[in-house]
């Protein structure tokens, strides 16, 4: 059905780049939820953005997909992004990890 | 900490691969959890595997990493793995995504 379809990023043919951001947070918002509105939006107006999913229990996990490295690169530069980031370390996060990964194949299933 | 940083699959250097698996549930169970055990148990057993994060809210992310594109044919082809897949198909998910994708980079944060 085409609402649940619509919750899994729609990215195009492979090749194209996930960044895949493993975290484990700290008590409390610390305006957490704030940024990641923020990031999300942010993450959309750059040039070579193809979609994310995010999800989150113990671990948080949040996938971005991206047409090239420059797109990651340029992404990754942007000023606002760098500020969560740093802000990030200090409050939000107990420990993560950033995966640059190059998508060589996908598939899907869907329900009739 | 390490208890945080233990939360995280501990790859090795890369390159590497992973299976990034997006999916979104049918409601119930349907012997869904019990699967999900049993398939971290049996991927743990498998040649060249080398972790797995998951987490759900509305969509579930589950990466799981391998050694190289081999190790994970042979996974899809283990025939425990095979009958979950096709009874996922059925009672499962309204639709999910796979994508094997090559782990060029990473780095990680730890709080001290």
């Amino acid at each position: 059905m085409q609402k649940f379809k619509q919750m899994i990023a729609q990215t195009p043919k492979s090749p194209y780049y996930a960044v895949i951001f493993t975290s484990v947070r700290t008590e409390g918002d610390h305006g957490y939820a704030e940024m990641a509105v923020r990031m999300v939006e942010l993450a959309g107006q750059q040039d070579g953005f193809l979609g994310v999913e995010s999800a989150r229990n113990e671990i948080g996990i949040t996938v971005s997909y991206w047409r090239d490295l420059e797109s990651i690169r340029n992404w990754r530069e942007n000023f606002d992004h760098t500020i969560a980031r740093e802000k990030g370390r200090k409050e939000w996060y107990q420990t993560f990890k950033v995966r640059i990964a190059k998508v060589e194949n996908d598939y899907v299933f869907e329900r009739n």
